[in-house]
């Protein structure tokens, strides 16, 4: 069993120092609780609501910044993995929605957002690969940042890359619900766990930023779809879950969620 | 608004006449309830755990066999469209696991399930084209079979190809699920009509047949993806579906669940 933690946070907009130390602690008290995968929101080096594409730079950091090093300091010494979302200063000076990969290697990948959500293709340069799937310790993991989980064409392509657990940075805006559902990025994180046999780990994010509420959706869905851990309140959310399980797509002897597709039909529907 | 009904029946295997007169019945149910688009499960003319080939062939039917087209004439009667699930025998002698679209102007589809499920492919012939999708009096219909839904790369062809109600005919098997959770199918629903902003409409079966038991998940999704109608008992599900909403993408003034698509990427992931 790999033990999964989401920590679910309020960056101050703006404030690369306050969200160092605010992202530092969060994964020092998951590494206290025993997490081998740690996962921190969308955006938690600098906050989200900006005003403009110059105010989002000026908290923006490279891949090499000490910020993140530090990051993979402490991935190092506990052996762990953490996904993070950050605000990235490109070598080309464009700034993106990015999250980084960082373990005992150091900063493993960074993964520029594809699909930016409203107002954010304002503010940044939407990514131009698509994401990583790392070998790790506890096995391979594939990264996609909030809205990219909304898109199932490429949350498969991950899975079929082999991706054993999704990490999801996340900043979902709070959008009413009907009483006792769960938010619909969470139903779709249980869907696109169970569609593909892969566990999904979202660290959504908490506090009024700039008029914008937050849904604090930060959920784990283990390899069947089911939510092995969720939670509306800040703080860490924790799982253990069976990343072996999710190497055997089959869910019966004669069903397998990969080795059932028909691609050659799948761009055929026309009307 | 448009009506839509599920039927959540419980077919006798094998007996023609019999389903025959519960499809009948329950067509007629769902018009006298003002229903506009009605619902059949998966393979409601014959039963589901056939033995062999040989013992499907003698329930499966021609599209243009008598029962179906009592569908159309009720369909044409009380102007409203069904969609149901059959045996099929094709011009090629070979039996599928088909459904039929029936309006006004008589059987307008036969679709055969791409996706075979488990011990199905020991009795059927899995389709070999795209799901249709119709045109008809109160939107555009596509229909995909049970499984099939559990292929987002399919769902998501069949909205791009415009469709606004997702029409599924299901047998779903009773799996174990947590306390309080719907059926894992019935999440998938929630998600392919979120993701697609597209109504979504599962007719289920029940009934103790040869030692299998079902989940009895009817269950009708609206074009955000929230339950609009759900059922575990046996009889109609309904509900009023603003099909209209379906046509238009958009979450928010700049975010669109097809505009915002990075279809050049989806195949992109390696590691």
């Amino acid at each position: 069993m790999t033990r999964v933690a989401c920590q679910q946070l309020t960056p101050a907009i703006g404030d690369l120092e306050a969200n160092r130390a605010l992202s530092l602690a969060a994964i020092e008290e998951a590494v206290d609780a025993g997490a081998e995968v740690i996962v921190l929101p969308e955006l938690i080096t600098s906050g989200y609501m900006f005003e403009s594409t110059e105010e989002a730079a000026q908290v923006a950091i490279a891949p090499d910044h000490e910020l993140l090093r530090e990051w993979a300091d402490v991935a190092a010494r506990a052996s762990v993995v953490v996904i993070g979302g950050f605000c990235e200063r490109g070598d080309d000076g464009l700034v993106y929605n990015s999250a980084a990969v960082a373990d005992a290697a150091g900063v493993r990948a960074v993964y520029r957002k594809l699909h930016l959500w409203d107002n954010e293709h304002a503010i940044f340069t939407p990514g131009g690969e698509a994401p990583p799937v790392i070998e790790t310790s506890v096995g391979r993991i594939g990264v996609v940042i909030c809205y990219d989980l909304e898109f199932p064409e490429l949350t498969r392509s991950v899975a079929l890359a082999g991706a054993q657990l999704l990490a999801v940075p996340t900043n979902w805006p709070l959008f009413p619900r009907p009483d006792g559902e769960r938010p619909s990025e969470a139903t779709i994180a249980m869907a696109t766990g169970r569609i593909n046999k892969m566990a999904v780990a979202c660290a959504d994010r908490l506090g009024l930023e700039r008029g914008q509420d937050w849904t604090g959706g930060a959920t784990i869905v283990d390899p069947d779809g089911w939510v092995a851990a969720e939670s509306r309140a800040p703080g860490m959310v924790i799982a253990d879950l069976d990343l072996q399980s999710a190497l055997d797509k089959r869910l019966t002897d004669r069903a397998d969620v990969f080795g059932d597709r028909r691609p050659e039909l799948y761009g055929a529907v026309t009307r």
